[in-house]
């Protein structure tokens, strides 16, 4: 580490206290698998108990899905600069499909890696990349069509289910597990998740497992409309703003928060070096936009990318773990004219890149005519295509039109060539849809890209309130990911204004984790309402801590109640400030259980027992109030 | 005023500046209808020109909905002592059914006019009340029986239409105007909302114009399924928090942001005074939940409560100007035991107070035997019913259980009962509630009251993110917005966990007016698409300031963007700090079409007609990129 500058030493190995800081009364619980190498871990919030008539009733620990890998584990050992442990490369070393190549294959990745200037800011422990021997397919798909269970599999089978199937036989849980049945819409939910129907979904494309074989320290997770909706964040510094420090600490502040996977939308200086820490430190699947980079390679120049620079880039990111690359292919020659009519014309970023590439050439995309070209690399990394709507709509008055389902329709021709490959895919969607249209882009690509899963940028349900864009997107995304969306990249409340800071990427992770839930609660996701349930029976019982910590944001809940009672004492009151103690009708409606027992009859029993009859002579009267006239 | 402390003076006389200032690049204009007196606000954003080649192209003004009243308005002299101009005066004058008392005809309200100790506090031109001649009905609802159509009818169609007619006939928003078709869902939507057609609802029960004959300041507007959706704020001290001068700017800060009604659910001392200063100055229906100052008037003991002391309740404020008042008579006796096995129980604060009554006595809710007499007193003010959801789910597990169905049913019935005094009605709404089970509580509403306007609170749609409670809701709000509820009560982030300050009311608004519009989009409201067209070109050509002003918080988009980007120049930019100006989407596109021109194609005709042709073949062709094996 001699020639690393200790500033950036200090800044990079120091993660800040919030981004680590374990969550208040959880504790970090781990489920072995058939293998003691399959060890998944998930977060478990301990409660405490109710105090009740001769005792106490106990309250049991809830599980939740954890996104945050060893970040929030008092027991882990964070070194930003050794990255986090492997726990992939005995998976991948057993498969026995691989070779550790002597470096980089990628001219780029050698030159930067030769270059002494980068000295400085280079990953301290740079692994030699691996790649599938001659010949070989490495991908999970490829794995799940042979009828393998790959321990990725098994993982995430475990991950999805946590624990029901033991909660289930558990009586402490009986009530709380009590659902609302879903209104799957088309979606076939187990009750619980096996490795094999994991397997089973991924052999049929409906499902995806982002997993680059060399980035051997994610915690697999799976994307696919049968599993709990899973949200995307993105990072990225462009031009001038934040550095390699900043991004690595943005990745953890990501997942802590619940982000699910993480797309490095750099498109600065020492990108290259910037991608190696965040992968090397990243416990989720990382995405990239290949052709960012790729133009910074050219000067910014569209119309001087070239298929061979293209080509270069992605083994180049392959090689560093990338996990999954958003490629701008289904963005034809003869589709741009039908934007030339839209209010707000193309607004992908690299959907632009590549219209102007073709325009320039008067050529067909160099994405579309290569796409085989790029299968090949991906199988040989077990690199998932993300593909990308270069075309989607970017205001109101543009969704839904021609070019936008066009091109949805190419995305579906290229996934059937990806599965020829054994190539995993989803389908990126749009954007900007009011409510009314949003199912007909669900359809439409459940129908055209054959259940791939989808991945959706909000949508977004208005135009017209920039500086809330995570709010008009959390409720396109809710519905869409209750019609079968798998992935909802997340909006930050900066969205069109400028670069999120950390507080806008805390409220867009919320916004969108809200919306994954609610969106698994509607389907009917096995046990999802636990949750629920014991957040609101702690609410009910003026538990006021367990309703903080079974909270998506434990820490502003704290910080909202505390603003007007600040006092220990008040977490332990029967009311909060919003209504005061004369009006709080959850304590009123204790005491109306109080009163009852107190009649003689036996508490909640004693208003059903007591009162019941009268209301069923009531009900079985016709239930009027006043006859008709 | 000489006895009034100067302290109390200075603090309610000078409202924020933040909470008056007007609107940056907007004009208030007026619409005047069949007579000079009937003169309706709207706010109009001016915007800038678009550069364009050979000169400038113009871009009209656009007109957007104002809840603000004279606060905004430069013109307007505001004196919160004198309260607003009565502009409805005349047109009550004129309908020659009302007298003037002598005085409050309420026990209590004579009770606090005749008291000394509350001079300092109480509202300095304390209007004599005004009541329906012995026999008449003065409510709207009435007076569209009899086939009247009633300034406030008149002012109300004009107000929802926002000059749609004239600007159909102007050449510079035919394209703005364009708008995807909605999906209604059983609502009946104009193309121009007329006099005639806001009578025959107001007529049918289908809308309400809340309007006390004894608030002559208000504005009027309508709540109903077939106009704009519409939202609610709730303001209130409560125990020891905020005193009157704060009650009266958040009223005026409410109305700001978007408030189309506000209820004042003060439950602290001096409601009375605090209510008359606020109904004297708020431009916006006020409503109330009664129950809660007749539990103040027996000390918070929800037994001791009487028919009598309600009644003098209802007629104290209903002489103040109260619009709307909370009724929580579908709290019957039988139907409590129907929430003893509820995770949340009761937890409507009016709904608990009358559940407990039920019990104490073992006798029927009074409200409900006494309801003949409540619409005696709400006809001879005119105020409408807001039939509340005493039993409504506070909880993702007690959604739409035979509880809250139970006492939608009586509502129903009490709904007929208010339309047989012509008494006007809507109908609360619950809750939290998954969102696949939010359609059945617009459906059953719809049948079984019979398509009074349903008012909802959110839903939420999951219990775990207190904190982030106006985002839980506003997903829910929106879905039933277009469903067809009539207007959406807003929810703060301090939602469960305390009483939300400035901030909080601001974010709670517009999460809110964004739901209510996502939902006028989605039903196909005529001319709701125009303010999203308008912004969205302006963010395609870079008019900053035009996306600014245009959005539902301009301060806010501002302020956003110029966390980055603070320099003047960059509100002329061709780019933001998202992306840099290499990879900004919109500028790449406006290249794109620059592009094509150089190309000696006519601009966007250019991409369209040059390429179309190849895209025809292409299309034409099957557009498969690759041929089935």
């Amino acid at each position: 580490m001699g020639s690393i500058p200790q500033d950036f030493i200090n800044r990079t190995a120091r993660l800040s206290q919030e981004a680590v800081r374990p969550y208040p009364s959880s504790r970090k619980v781990f489920v072995t698998g058939s293998s003691p190498d399959v060890r998944v871990g998930m977060r478990e919030v301990i409660q405490t108990p109710t105090p009740a008539a001769g005792g106490e009733e106990d309250n049991p620990p809830i599980p939740v899905y954890d996104t945050s890998g060893p970040y929030t584990d008092p027991a882990a050992h964070i070194d930003l600069l050794a990255g986090l442990p492997a726990l992939r490369a005995p998976w991948i070393e057993r498969r026995g499909d691989t070779e550790i190549l002597p470096g980089p294959s990628s001219e780029y990745g050698r030159m930067r890696l030769r270059d002494p200037a980068l000295e400085g800011l280079r990953f301290t422990h740079v692994h030699a990349p691996r790649r599938a021997k001659a010949g070989a397919r490495v991908t999970q798909m490829y794995y799940a069509r042979k009828g393998i269970i790959t321990p990725e599999m098994e993982y995430v089978a475990l991950r999805e289910s946590l624990r029901i199937a033991e909660l289930r036989e558990d009586p402490r849980y009986a009530v709380l597990l009590r659902q609302h049945p879903g209104a799957a819409l088309g979606a076939e939910l187990e009750p619980v998740i096996t490795p094999e129907f994991v397997r089973s979904e991924v052999a049929r494309g409906r499902a995806i497992i982002p997993a680059n074989i060399n980035h051997p320290e994610l915690e697999p997770m799976i994307i696919g409309r049968n599993f709990r909706v899973k949200i995307n964040t993105n990072i990225g510094n462009s031009a001038v703003v934040s550095g390699i420090a900043d991004e690595v600490e943005k990745m953890v502040w990501s997942v802590r928060w619940g982000g699910d996977t993480l797309m490095d939308l750099s498109t600065g200086r020492n990108i290259h070096e910037t991608r190696e820490w965040i992968v090397r430190n990243a416990p989720v699947p990382i995405g990239t936009v290949p052709v960012y980079q790729a133009l910074e390679k050219v000067g910014g120049r569209a119309e001087e990318l070239s298929w061979e620079l293209f080509r270069d880039t992605l083994v180049e990111q392959a090689e560093q773990g990338v996990d999954y690359f958003t490629i701008h292919a289904g963005v034809r020659l003869a589709y741009i004219p039908l934007t030339a009519g839209r209010v707000t014309g193309i607004v992908s970023r690299g959907g632009s890149i590549m219209a102007k590439w073709c325009l320039a050439h008067h050529r067909e995309n160099f994405l579309h005519t290569h796409f085989e070209d790029i299968c090949e690399i991906m199988e040989a990394y077990d690199v998932s295509f993300s593909l990308g709507d270069g075309l989607r709509p970017g205001s109101i008055a543009d969704a839904n039109d021609r070019a936008q389902f066009a091109e949805l329709e190419t995305l579906g021709e290229l996934t059937r060539l990806a599965w020829r490959h054994d190539v995993q895919v989803m389908i990126e969607g749009p954007g900007h849809v009011p409510m009314q249209l949003i199912r007909e882009n669900m359809d439409r690509e459940l129908r055209d890209c054959f259940e791939a899963p989808f991945y959706t940028l909000g949508p977004l349900t208005t135009d017209i309130a920039p500086g809330y864009d995570h709010i008009t997107s959390a409720i396109g995304a809710a519905q869409i990911g209750w019609y079968g969306t798998a992935m909802l990249c997340y909006v930050t409340p900066k969205e069109h204004l400028g670069l999120p800071d950390k507080q806008d990427v805390r409220d867009g992770i919320i916004a969108y984790r809200i919306a994954a839930h609610a969106a698994d609660l509607a389907k009917g996701f096995a046990g999802t309402q636990l949750r629920d349930n014991a957040l609101s029976k702690a609410r009910f019982e003026f538990r006021w801590l367990d309703q903080f910590n079974l909270s998506l944001d434990p820490d502003k809940a704290h910080q909202f109640h505390d603003e007007t009672l600040p006092q220990e004492g008040a977490k332990l009151a029967h009311f909060c400030s919003m209504c005061g103690p004369h009006f709080c009708s959850m304590k009123i409606t204790q005491e109306v259980r109080a009163f009852a027992r107190a009649e003689g009859l036996p508490e909640q029993e004693a208003i059903s027992k007591g009162l019941e009859q009268k209301a069923q002579e009531f009900l079985g009267n016709g239930a009027e109030v006043y006859r008709k006239a």
